[in-house]
């Protein structure tokens, strides 16, 4: 049985990442790494995987080495990461140490362990790709680059450095820039579950219409299923090719309006927004959509599951 | 006076910066930062300069806050980096952290100590453009950057901090991509210095002709003096637009058998060369040469000292 090891176990992602494993028949030993513990029970993954769990903090070189050099993994998903983009603006310096350090000290337990023939997916950002004007959409990988935060100038620095391990090292770790994903668990702090929230409880609290604060919902993303997102990172972990980054996105833009219209929709209310300037982050762009033809190209992924799915899911997810 | 602190203050770079200011009457008081002492007498440099100098570890985050903290800089020439292309290969996460984290601790200790105002710059190099073609010539600094050593995977993420420290914190960082300089009191282990000792070796011996062994002469690199550097580093530092990031060149190539052969001249002998192929960089550039438009455009500066001027002044200073 194949070894496969996950950073950042706890979040909602590496859930889906199991749930499709286990859908598909995809038989594996996993160990989780996180600093915190799941939030679901490692038996339920039992006995499609073989299911383990490490508190262990990425930061600590030592003790991923241990890991590393104990459970000699065929596979990293590499998910973890400080992505708080307030946070980083707060501490510029930390959230780009943190970010490359965790990413380092994975790979260099690798080298150190002659486990070079591990191949690990190192999930990115299209925060990549900073500030971007509507002419140069729709985003492609081979785009420069403009960081604009201490977490995305960690992000581009993560990938050079990949791109160096692969091509001279000859390490095996491909590389995404993830856009806007989301899906059921996810957590309460990010817009999309925030919305579907504040709309179930109008629903609950018996109204038929109702109102909401928000940011600037003009603003245009390229959201893409969660479950679609983990079904590329399987296919891009067995398939892809090593040193390469691939933009993970469904290719359409879609309005935040359009969403919570969407949503009020499903929920079967009628709701109004209000913009709260503390909300609307200055800078941010007005649109991001990105190709995923490359991702295609290399390994037939494209997204399946439609928006309005997504958000009826999440939706039942949450009531 | 104002005040300037200057890290690896012992290295050639360093002197011949000092050397500048007082050759134009520039009164600073001096602070120098080095894990070795400098190989010259502060004296040298008093009265014209107030003179100072601490042996400092800049990985020591402790160390830098509490330097800068109380010196109180005006400006900063940050010369410091770990530069080793060889060790970079050997310990590529260390020299990645190591180098960013040098930067880093110096603008934390910048931002925490109300210091934003300081101008520093910020020294970079010619290798963050990688593996480049001849038809990309000369090398602008809005041209995609592809770095292929961890070194220069740093040196990009530095430049890339720099950008969003000066655009969100209105730090006053400046940036240099500094192409291959040469000049007086340079090490012998680098590869112009290493010709001229081995050249006058055989002059000493009383030898008219004789032979030196190199790796691939062919290559053409944009060799610039390095006082020509430090007086555009000077101007940069006063002058430079916070976050840009300036090339340092001559705008011209030269191959390394031309180099040769004007030592050779210089000196009063005949060499041959004989390609040894442990010396030859698999992947090295074939030819690296730079615009200086942007520095030109935003100083005046442009280079002044011919090529046969420096390599005369390196025999002189040898001899």
């Amino acid at each position: 049985m194949k070894k496969l090891m996950i950073t950042g176990f706890s979040g909602f992602v590496s859930r889906h990442f199991l749930n499709y494993l286990v859908e598909n028949g995809h038989e594996y030993q996993v160990l989780g790494l996180d600093v915190n513990p799941p939030k679901f029970q490692l038996s339920e993954y039992e006995p499609d995987l073989k299911m383990d769990f490490k508190t262990a903090n990425l930061l600590d070189k030592d003790v991923v080495d241990n890991v590393i050099k104990e459970f000699k993994p065929d596979y990293i998903l590499h998910l973890a990461s400080f992505s708080s983009v307030a946070y980083s603006w707060q501490h510029p310096a930390e959230c780009f140490t943190n970010n490359t350090n965790i990413f380092l000290n994975v790979t260099e337990a690798l080298r150190n362990n002659d486990l070079n023939n591990c191949r690990v997916l190192s999930v990115g950002s299209s925060e990549e790709y900073g500030n971007v004007t509507k002419d140069q959409l729709p985003l492609r990988e081979d785009m420069q680059l403009f960081p604009v935060s201490p977490y995305a100038v960690a992000r581009v620095a993560q990938e050079n450095m990949a791109k160096v391990l692969a091509d001279s090292f000859d390490m095996n770790i491909m590389l995404t820039r993830s856009f806007n994903h989301m899906g059921p668990y996810q957590d309460e702090r990010f817009v999309i579950p925030s919305f579907i929230r504040r709309i179930l409880n109008i629903k609950a609290e018996g109204k038929s219409t109702g109102e909401i604060e928000t940011g600037d919902i003009t603003i245009i993303r390229d959201f893409v299923d969660v479950r679609d997102v983990v079904r590329a990172y399987y296919m891009l972990l067995t398939e892809g090719k090593p040193g390469e980054v691939y933009n993970i996105c469904r290719g359409q833009g879609v309005a935040l309006s359009e969403v919570i219209d969407i949503i009020a929709d499903i929920v079967g209310v009628k709701v109004s927004t209000r913009v709260n300037q503390d909300f609307v982050r200055p800078g941010d762009n007005q649109m991001v959509v990105g190709s995923f033809e490359k991702i295609k190209a290399d390994t037939g992924w494209e997204s399946q599951i439609p928006l309005r799915q997504t958000l009826q899911d999440m939706v039942d997810n949450m009531r």
